[in-house]
């Protein structure tokens, strides 16, 4: 393991003062936190238990089950969560008068059991949306930690045309790509916010498939390989003049940069390189506006003009069912804040990430267009996966 | 797509009638389900939107995205959980008193949202527990389902050697088993029930990775290759004298069969060999005494038995840290009911599927056993995933 993929005691700590900012000007005493998610980001470790935290001074983790957390993080053993409130007393905390839960991503009977555990304590369920809120803004350790999903993502989509051979379908060819992006690291599991995100390392799309609407919230659907998981490549055999989107993460850490880049089997038909240059201009005009203060709205209805102006609004983000959204915030999940679609209050700010994902859809080809991972700058946006964007050409 | 794969209206009416059974004797006069897991066992897909069901009479399902349920099934679109009540009432339904919902499935802050939505009707948290128990049992058609995964699962087995080159690590060697399970059909994506269960397709352990202890209800640990994702292989290079333990799903349909086997590079030590057999002994005991209305906790009680009795204790289900089942149901979530564990009160029932995996981790060597999956008969176990069991030499 190298040494970088873990955050230093600076860089928790300051992701901890920020979490008991929040917690004072919410007037929330305590949290008590054990999804995975945040309790890697806030250990840079997943273990069985609960990280609790008050509005001053070190966190505790209550670890469940034998698994080591940093030895700079105080640890206490519990066999289940109602030893919480004892092993407080005992060590000399109170019990606080108020404690905020992970309300979006506890199941209801587990909230249930922790508000039985701390009795006649106040519970607030905020805590998932105050965790979302501070993991938009990514530390420095984060940033290198995109910067490092980003160079093996660029290494493996490098790769991908010698994942193709003539007459193979888009399974296969995903399955050569799902072998490249292991070799080269890629944890696999792929972690999303909320229930509709069930997606296996990303998607293959190919001719008529990613017309195919999908029940899960990602920016285009296909039919999927059984009903079980209708989503992405159905076995369609890669043909003359269709495109192939290969929207493959990038989860070489924790941190996901998302990159999409459209291959063609031969030549397409024009209107497919005239969509995609349109893909690249709502790219660079986005990337001339933005920058800290602008807003997230803005650029979707930006997004949308140009769309517009370009007579392509029926293919814009699908066609039988189109997402209404054309870039969201990246990190330990891939859809984190902010969201750039026509409702978002989300204001850039530095240290953001996001990835912008315009993409079309055309009957009989395809799905063609780019998507890229920024990183909000003082003055602007840094394009995190920079690789070729252009249709690259099988053979 | 293969018409088998899709369950006949039959067969869903008999799920019908088994959970509107279970609501009449718990008094339960209507549930709302939306977990994919249950809406796939329910209606044979997974759409975004609600599944709701009386005491008798079809069930309707309510429909957030456009995504297509069977012609068989009453649907409804709705933009939100809120257009509910106001179109029971149109259709001239009675809003129930009391209504049930998945209380482990749901977030907190999606069930207080249905909770709101349904005003002074009464909710229940138990329709996760009543419909787990109702899965146990498999369909006619969900055995198929296990059937056609198991026969998938022994084709990619049998390729296994070919993934194997002198000098490659675990996760080279487990990423052209993947990529060969998916171009043999793997839905790809691996459900769990529990937040504890992230895993990307199954594990490879080799050498002294398998004693390492992982926070996930995993039958044994790894290190995984990064603190993200901390279970399984981690780059181990596999060499002469070890083990290395193959554990990839089954899922090539909804219904995921468990299949374990031993791989060794060159011979292993004498103690690899014995350990490998007590595991197949284990089985075998099993096996014997296995039929409808044999205890779980007595077949786990035996297995713990024949490996006192082999002097085996200290390396049963891992070192640093041991498992405390030996196996456990499959079905639409690789850890379904009944559990193979000593406080289990589950009793085999016939049409119950399940997971008997006794493995053996040796420092030095790596893990050794192997696991399959049986369906209940009438008078004992049919094994499914039949595939040769001694431990096999990879060159």
């Amino acid at each position: 393991m190298e040494n970088k993929n873990i955050p230093s005691r600076n860089d928790l700590q300051s992701k901890w003062n920020a979490l008991q900012q929040k917690m004072q000007e919410n007037n929330i005493p305590a949290c008590l936190i054990s999804s995975n998610v945040n309790l890697y980001y806030l250990t840079g470790t997943i273990f069985g238990g609960y990280f609790y935290c008050t509005q001053s001074g070190d966190p505790i983790c209550f670890i469940k089950r034998n698994s080591p957390v940093r030895k700079d993080i105080p640890c206490i053993s519990i066999r289940k969560p109602e030893d919480i409130p004892s092993i407080l007393k005992e060590k000399g905390y109170e019990i606080p008068i108020r404690l905020m839960l992970e309300g979006d991503q506890l199941s209801y009977n587990e909230f249930i059991r922790l508000q039985t555990v701390f009795g006649s304590t106040e519970i607030t369920a905020n805590a998932t949306s105050i965790l979302r809120d501070l993991r938009k803004i990514k530390t420095a350790w984060e940033i290198d930690q995109f910067r490092y999903s980003a160079k093996r993502h660029i290494e493996v989509y490098g790769l991908i045309p010698s994942c193709y051979q003539s007459g193979i379908s888009d399974i296969e060819f995903q399955a050569n790509i799902e072998r490249l992006a292991r070799i080269h690291g890629s944890i696999g599991i792929f972690r999303g916010f909320g229930p509709n995100m069930e997606i296996h390392m990303g998607s293959v799309l190919s001719g008529d498939n990613a017309e195919a609407p999908s029940p899960y919230d990602f920016a285009l659907g296909g039919e999927g390989l059984h009903p079980a998981a209708p989503i992405g490549a159905n076995g369609t055999i890669l043909k003359q003049g269709t495109s192939v989107m290969v929207d493959i993460a990038g989860n070489y850490t924790a941190y996901i940069t998302d990159m999409t880049r459209t291959y063609s089997i031969g030549k397409l038909p024009e209107q497919a390189y005239y969509a995609h240059k349109i893909s690249g201009i709502i790219q660079d005009e986005i990337i001339k506006i933005s920058k800290p203060g602008i807003s997230c709205a803005d650029l979707y209805n930006l997004a949308l003009q140009i769309v517009a102006d370009a007579k392509l609004s029926e293919y814009f983000m699908g066609t039988k069912l189109q997402a209404k959204f054309i870039g969201h915030g990246v990190g330990i999940e891939i859809n984190e804040l902010p969201v750039l679609t026509v409702r978002s209050k989300d204001i850039l700010q530095e240290n953001m990430t996001f990835a912008i994902e315009p993409k079309f859809v055309l009957p009989e080809i395809g799905a063609v267009g780019n998507e890229n991972t920024f990183l909000v700058t003082s003055d602007g946006l840094e394009q995190l996966t920079l690789f070729p964007e252009d249709i690259i050409e099988l053979n």
